[in-house]
């Protein structure tokens, strides 16, 4: 009896998709239970294998024999902006060119400005809503981006919200710099000089204020190209903050085979990512992050390379993307659908990338994404008849409870 | 103050998308208030137009400077079935043939099937949950197709289910028997002869027992042929049934044009769809379903013909088709985004697609889909900027409240 002397909260009659590496397809533990103490799981196995517990001081949830997974980790977001662009939206469709809608403000142009201008409250309830509506969906750790400042200020207030979004709610989030987003206009024709800014002093100031837990660059045609992205990788690896990369997304630059070079965790979009890449990727151990909807709303046709990446064994995420330009679509439930339909990945493979490959493109592998002793207690409990209905229906919230380090967050 | 002595309830401070076909665009009052007696609008106008009303009587609703449109109409579903098919998705997409699934019972068999097998509580229990999910997103009328069972019995059983939806539910259920939905086995080969079994036995008994109000015909290839359509739309017209069609959906067989020519409430998919099928339409004023769902899970690439239905002036309705074959999304907000996104609709044309036409894809234009005068006080009120947002964000469900009837069914 002595293991289970601190067993906090027990979690019984319940089917376990551990989602466990060590384990074949969904690591699938029918009539199981789950053990927690502390916020972590301790215990967990077959029900007809429990060992005797201390019943008088345990907390014991009956699942109804539903299933449970981890809890889902949306690894890719840019949750926290100002403004809307429905506006835009319904230019574009009535007719209206780039041109005119540039002219009326649109583009990420008008994100920036709105961001720039909005106060920490004003970002804070919006991003709140977006959050809030990602947990209804059983989503247990988001990474936020900064991006839409493109200013010292703006990028630090951005992060800062990110923060106090972590410091007010249950769920962990993780925060990263994008201050190389995009070239904001007082620095047009010189981007080289806003990279420096980028590097030596947002980046400097991000890091001591510990407003970030990595840094992101848009390497793209219409973004950064290589050398900039080089040089805020080298400034990250000096102040110890891990990499990921917006890559491939529009064309082949070749940023992915630059990030797994410093051991990225992950490189985000890659519909173009050729094989090169995806050995690169392979061998540095990066995480391709799939955004299908981003690829769905911009109407993209071309497919990230599945099978490569599949042949080449590189882990697959899937998050939202949640953004006000590109990926509207602040659902990750959604994606897991678009994830099979679009881009043909298995359930299976949907799945694990939005648990435990999501947690390796947030650098989290040892603390989330699977369920199995030492891990946090984070477990989404699903109104489900099989794991690959959580890919299949969509629109009937199959969500019946959300665990997060062993406290219910949300009971639908 | 006579024309005012019966209002009962008063909703104030909105700025109203009237979606009135008098009206240009989304037909806007802004700072406007809509006055409801007996559950119709008796008034409805600029808050500084209001006339004297017994302020004593009336329950003031206020909108909090809210975007109010028509409750949302989803004229398109087959909520009521048994079973589920993710397993069959699953297989798919770890590459079993149609064979294999076949093998394994799939495909719209295993649902009929397990609709036959079902007791009433049993699908009623499933299509509550899907209806349910419905009313949050501002869904306040719902149309629930029969055509799981194929026989009398299971035919009979589906539509009692969705008449006991309406009448346990506030919103306002319309039933269609789509007894010509598929063949099944019994029928192997004599197709014919299930359509007189339709026509001569089942729609008799849906008729007598009232249990529909329409007649639709799945008019394709894999479906029914053109004179087996048309023998099932002479049994509807003898029993003043009106009718509605599936047609043009993987290729032209003119289903449209027949459908038309007994004035047809709505042809529905369309995707195959030519010019001469849609002036058709438009001269027997038959509305054009669009089913965004459908097309983005069964990855079609054939777009609906929308600049022909825009130039013959044919109105357009957009629908969830929620079933679990073709279209396993029930969220009639992500049509509104696919239904842009996809078919390149504007916000406006969505919009309507979803109260004002696709109350007349269902016979119900005198009633519902318009706020003004007479119609019923069917109101969703939103957290939005313009109305345009409905299309453009998704995920964050900004229903703030649903009023059906003059009731307040829903609040966020
Ligand atoms: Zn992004
Ligand atoms: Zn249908």
């Amino acid at each position: 009896m002595q293991e289970t002397s601190g067993w906090q909260t027990l979690l019984i009659n319940v089917h376990i998709a551990t989602m466990s590496e060590n384990e074949q397809g969904y690591g699938v533990i029918e009539n199981g239970a789950i053990a927690i103490s502390d916020g972590k799981i301790v215990w967990l196995g077959e029900a007809s294998k429990l060992p005797n517990y201390p019943q008088e001081q345990v907390d014991v949830i009956d699942g109804g024999g539903r299933w449970v997974t981890p809890g889902l980790i949306d690894c890719h977001t840019h949750l926290v902006f100002g403004g809307s662009r429905a506006n835009e939206f319904e230019m574009r469709l009535n007719g209206a060119s780039y041109e005119e809608i540039a002219n009326a403000g649109g583009g990420i142009v008008s994100t920036v400005a709105a961001t720039r201008q909005a106060s920490k409250e004003e970002l804070l309830a919006g991003a709140q809503q977006r959050l809030s509506a990602l947990m209804s969906q059983g989503v247990s750790t988001v990474e936020i981006k900064s991006g839409y400042g493109l200013d010292i200020e703006t990028e630090l207030k951005m992060l800062a919200v990110a923060q106090t979004l972590a410091d007010s709610n249950p769920v962990t989030i993780q925060k990263t710099f994008l201050g190389a987003h995009a070239l904001p206009k007082e620095y047009s024709g010189d981007a080289d000089g806003y990279i420096d800014l980028v590097c030596n002093e947002m980046m400097p100031k991000v890091a001591e204020q510990g407003l970030a837990d990595a840094v992101d660059v848009f390497c793209e045609g219409v973004g950064f190209n290589l050398a900039q992205t080089q040089r805020v990788f080298d400034a990250a690896t000096k102040l110890s903050l891990p990499i990921k990369i917006h890559a491939e997304q529009l064309s082949n630059l070749g940023g992915t085979e630059l990030a797994a070079s410093y051991q990225a965790l992950s490189s985000d979009h890659v519909e173009f990512l050729d094989e090169q890449g995806v050995k690169a990727m392979a061998s540095s151990g990066t995480t391709a992050v799939l955004l299908p909807g981003a690829f769905y709303f911009l109407r993209e046709t071309q497919l990230p390379p599945i099978e490569l990446l599949r042949k080449h064994g590189v882990s697959m995420a899937v998050a939202t993307d949640t953004n006000p330009g590109s990926s509207p679509l602040c659902n990750l439930q959604l994606m897991l659908n678009m994830a099979c339909t679009l881009f043909r990945l298995t359930p299976l493979e949907a799945i694990k990338g939005v648990t435990i490959n999501a947690a390796k493109a947030l650098g989290l592998s040892n603390v989330k994404g699977q369920l199995k002793v030492g891990m946090d207690a984070d477990i989404a409990i699903w109104n489900i008849e099989q794991p690959a209905s959580l890919c299949y229906q969509f629109g009937v919230n199959p969500l019946h409870t959300l665990i997060v380090n062993g406290q219910q967050v949300v009971e639908n």
